[in-house]
């Protein structure tokens, strides 16, 4: 029986990770980080938990990136050494440096080998083929994954962009050609399955940025997603064209045009490219900036630039931003506080709701959906990469196309579908599946308590009393102290703050005998909670700490 | 001189409020709330900073309320106690029902006058006339205040819409008579300034419900903001004609449709409303649920609802849920978390994304803008109710119909405007405004301290260090005590929390003769700071707490 394991992404967009098991064998697909939610404070990312795998680590025989975006290969740096160095890694050219350049940052030096597009990878009882595809990266891949039980088409994010900017086509022949063996499962990316029609190709924005460049006074200024390198190459040309140089500001963004440079997927005119260091040496009218920062993130360039903190990118009235990105959900408040921020500096700011042609999606919509369906002709689909509301909407698509609904799984976090031959497919085991969340140095020791308790202060702060006890009696030896922070501005709240003092002493001072100092904690507690709620109708925190003296 | 002076609201879109000062009196327009954004944790809502009035009390005439949505009339609550209860307020029919209602909830018995449709008020050098338009509730009036130098027309949230529901089209002839008299200043609703055309009609939406509800096999519910009396009764209308029985589902809704009925603003069909103790008597498919929580609020009856939670909705695999509203930015997250609750109880789900007829915005469109500045003709224009973006679109169609760019006036918070005579505005003054919180009880209490205090645990929690110093020699006295939450998972990291406080112990040591106590803190908690950032690359709240001994 082959068991496909989504070990992360099922529900949610990110961190995306897939294990697929058959003959006591087992081959990875990607290995992503995924992005906090609200309710998260300060955990920095997510990655699949990978505990599933822990006894069975010998039996891993290889991994495939299907492409070179974080939510598919920035995992690696938290999940190889866990791992192990036993077995290969593959990806496409372009996705094998992303992935380098991710591991190198911490250190570590496996190589990511390049998957042969010609030829078939055999891993263990895994038979691997890779299909190209269209995406808002250059290099992705489809994966077809013959298994003793059958074929699974592992259809990760892609569109079909027919006009693509490096000339380089969905390999629709090839998806056709093993559709003809017949493919038992289709996997496949849902995230647009609510737009109707076809997705727009990347192409059309070489238009917009002619358009937005005509009218440039001062310096023409550009963010995107740093790793959308056919974006920025539209950009860069246009502004060459228009005699502009280019400097491109940003960690990321310097990285990945560095190593997609290096594999001669980004044309690198040298004469039109400066240092960000010179620019300041060029009138704001012959300049072009490929800055990072669209979605308005804490600390990115942009935001510094917006800030007028940036050490070379000086922005002023007369400058153009073109944001050639949609806000991601969630942040929608960044995006927006940053285009008002330029706005109010008098430069004149250009994004997707004032001109719907600055930005196209790297997803299919549903007419894309359908056509890959039609393509491979699966017997059975299971949406993955969006949330429930894209794959109910994508089971909906399959059923207007034939498809029985019951052959369409929408699985929940940690359900597995188990293939028993290539015409029996059903729903098997499910894992505990867990949030690994990483914060800092530390991986997975953030977990629900903690997050709990910075809920918990964000919202009503925090009050600490302190109590000195005498440790054979229990009774009090010494003043009760309080401190708060984050609940009340404590210098206006004084009486506050000597009602609660009393109210504690009182309870101590008919204690008889001695007390248990742990029901003495949580009494002391509750009666202030009480309290201070009554008074202010606020639930701060309350950390009774106890001294025994 | 007359001073236009925005209390709150300038470059946010809630919290409304304006003050017009001429000759030593005060006309106030409106008086809203403001909603705290993800950098104001625990806090419940924001109102409009009225200090600037706090030696004007005496000299206030009247206050005009434009229209019933919160952010321009939930601030009375807060505000009225403080400007006192010798000036009249008056508002329209329904926008006086509202803003009684709100403030009879925090037992304050000021009446709210109605401002009389065919009569010019008076209120000291102020003479305000009102003029019908529409918006997403019903009974909006926009505003021509007369003073002696010059006329002013207050254009606050408004689309037009010449087939509203209840037939009370926009009164653009009253709006051409005080045209004629001359305009000086013409304050606008900018919010949809990005927005190319007009705004569709509320009145789409009956077919937008017609073709839901056609589908529906269970009960059919629809989510909408509850204040949206025309949007309500179109759903009550095509459900009433389907035979189906109507339940209102949540106290806003509840409460807004009973002061619209008694103002005869809704039609409610006496026999098709059931009280929704009685919901489980009727079969699925003759239900029609109303029910409050659009914006994904926590604890809203929809929320509490997709939780399965609800006392007397009840939802299952085979209803239909309707969202006809879009998320208000900010709220997608929550929003999209209910969708996808939904979804996955099997529940079929229709909203702005995959049905983009479900919901019309109630603010004009650029198209909407030019037309009520054509109908207007002021000498000056002074965009409202957006963002610096909203604002700066709207300049750049005043520039389009002719007006100088310098007769536009984007102001920012707490800059003014003045007008010396009707050919002369100009930027007057700067008040400074702050930003006034309301958490729980507490109006103003929460500053900048607070909040800062409350990010700071949010993101890396709070580490308590108790120390036991000898008063006269400040040599500890006792163990360090090291307590934290939000940080790390303590019972996990023991050795952390050893080797931090060996580090505290040994600097106490080394500490000689007397010592300063801040000192002492201000030394520990710098050196506990780099410490757990080091080890950690989190960087907590360090509180000392000097036990004297």
């Amino acid at each position: 029986m082959l068991k496909i394991i989504p070990l992360g992404g099922m529900g949610n967009v990110t961190r995306n990770m897939f294990a697929y098991e058959t003959q006591g064998k087992v081959l990875l697909v990607d290995c992503g980080i995924g992005f906090p939610d609200e309710n998260m404070p300060g955990v920095d990312l997510l990655i699949p938990d990978i505990s599933y795998l822990e006894n069975k680590i010998d039996q891993i025989v290889g991994m495939i990136l299907t492409h070179g975006h974080d939510d598919h290969i920035a995992g690696l740096p938290y999940i190889l050494p866990r791992l192990g160095d036993h077995f290969p890694i593959f990806g496409s050219p372009l996705t094998a440096a992303f992935a380098e350049s991710r591991i190198r940052e911490f250190q570590i030096n496996k190589r990511i080998s390049i998957l042969d597009y010609n030829q078939s990878l055999k891993l263990g009882p895994f038979t691997v083929n890779s299909i190209r595809l269209t995406h808002s990266i250059p290099d992705t891949r489809h994966l077809v994954i013959s298994t003793p039980e059958g074929n699974v088409y592992h259809g990760s994010d892609f569109k079909i962009d027919l006009t693509p900017i490096d000339g380089v086509k969905p390999d629709l022949q090839k998806i056709a050609e093993f559709s003809q063996k017949g493919i038992s499962v289709l996997l496949s990316d849902s995230l647009r399955s609510e737009k109707e029609g076809f997705s727009l190709s990347e192409q059309t924005l070489s238009d917009s940025f002619e358009r937005e460049i005509r009218t440039a006074r001062g310096k023409f200024i550009v963010t995107t997603m740093s790793s959308n390198v056919h974006r920025i190459q539209q950009a860069v040309t246009v502004a060459m064209s228009r005699g502009r140089k280019i400097a491109f500001i940003g960690r990321s963004i310097e990285q990945n045009i560095k190593d997609a440079s290096t594999l001669h997927m980004f044309n690198l005119p040298r004469q039109g490219i400066i240092d960000k260091r010179d620019i300041h040496r060029f009138p704001d009218n012959q300049l072009c900036i490929i800055i990072a920062g669209s979605q308005g993130q804490t600390g990115s360039s942009l935001v510094r630039a917006a800030a007028e903190e940036h050490d070379f990118v000086k922005l002023k009235a007369g400058d153009k931003v073109v944001f050639s990105s949609d806000p991601i959900p969630g942040n929608e408040t960044a995006v927006y506080a940053t285009i008002d921020a330029l706005s109010l500096m008098g430069i004149d700011v250009v994004y997707p709701d004032i001109n719907d042609n600055l930005h196209v999606s790297g997803h299919a919509s549903s007419g894309e959906l359908m056509l890959l369906m039609e393509l491979v002709k699966p017997k059975y689909l299971m949406p993955i990469g969006g949330t429930y509301r894209h794959m109910i909407q994508y089971r909906k698509l399959a059923v207007k196309l034939g498809h029985p609904e019951k052959n369409v799984f929408v699985l929940d976090n940690g359900q597995t579908l188990a293939l028993e031959n290539p015409q029996t497919a059903k729903i098997g085991a499910t894992i505990q599946l867990k949030n690994i969340m990483v914060d800092g140095y530390g991986v997975g020791d953030v977990g629900p308590v903690v997050l709990r308790d910075r809920q918990a202060m964000a919202k009503d702060g925090i009050v600490v009393v302190i109590l000195q006890l005498e440790q054979k009696t229990g009774k009090l030896a010494g003043k009760v102290e309080l401190v708060s922070r984050g609940f009340v501005f404590m210098k206006q709240s004084q009486d506050l703050f000597g009602e609660a003092q009393k109210l504690v002493e009182e309870y101590l001072f008919k204690q008889s005998a001695k007390a248990d100092f742990r029901n003495t904690r949580d009494e002391i507690a509750g009666r202030l909670q009480d309290f201070f709620f009554h008074r202010t109708n606020r639930n701060p925190m309350i950390l009774p700490v106890i001294i025994e003296v």
